[in-house]
């Protein structure tokens, strides 16, 4: 299985891919089938192109992502809180998430789940 | 399906539980058939007699959980990052989790996941 430093340094990647508004680098942590379900509940993107257009789409919100404390990771999934802040309509948006990466022993991403809602939507920057 | 504020009061509740040592207080938050797996990759504690044994056995460590940042839900899911702060051979531990409830329409938690691992494992109670 990846070890605990694969894992983490696939979540810093991750993070990095939208602060550069680099999508290849987000697809390139991805497994040719995997699953994206952002948030949890809804319909997932599976495969490749799904998962391009998704992250082509979202960095376009100029979203950037803020670690919140360490990685925690298990034999073969890392789970992380974050923040997200964006511009919506002038304002400055905080939104509070956790995901979970789940990773074949290959190190590639299968499935991610992204969980948060609109009771996780802030305005301003900073965490209340 | 249970409301945000149902879902982050249960998780509260679960944290305040541990602080009197009460795992009563804990069961009665799960459904019947419920699963717990801490860590996620070990054996699930399935149903009510094995989840209580389970939360008798971690409470009597005398584990004390602090949430760390708001709670995210999703229609079904309260996703959460804490800490568990415990005494081992005389040192204090800090123990970085992530967990993740799934509720059921009742407001009972169907099945509880612990990510971490012992690389979330730290001496001294601060987080670093």
């Amino acid at each position: 299985m990846p070890s605990h430093e694969h894992m983490v340094a696939a979540v810093e990647a991750y993070v990095d891919a939208f602060a550069r508004g680099d999508p290849e680098a987000v697809v390139a942590l991805f497994a040719d089938n995997a699953t994206v379900e952002d948030p949890v509940g809804s319909p997932a993107h599976v495969g490749t192109d799904a998962i391009r257009k998704f992250y082509t789409e979202s960095m376009k919100t100029g979203a950037k992502l803020q670690i919140i404390g360490p990685v925690r990771t298990t034999s073969e999934f890392a789970a992380f809180a974050f923040e997200v802040h964006l511009e919506m309509g002038g304002a400055t948006m905080r939104v509070d998430v956790i995901d979970t990466f789940r990773f074949r022993p290959d190190g590639k991403v299968a499935e991610m789940r992204a969980y948060f809602s609109q009771n996780n939507f802030h305005t301003g920057a900073a965490n209340a």
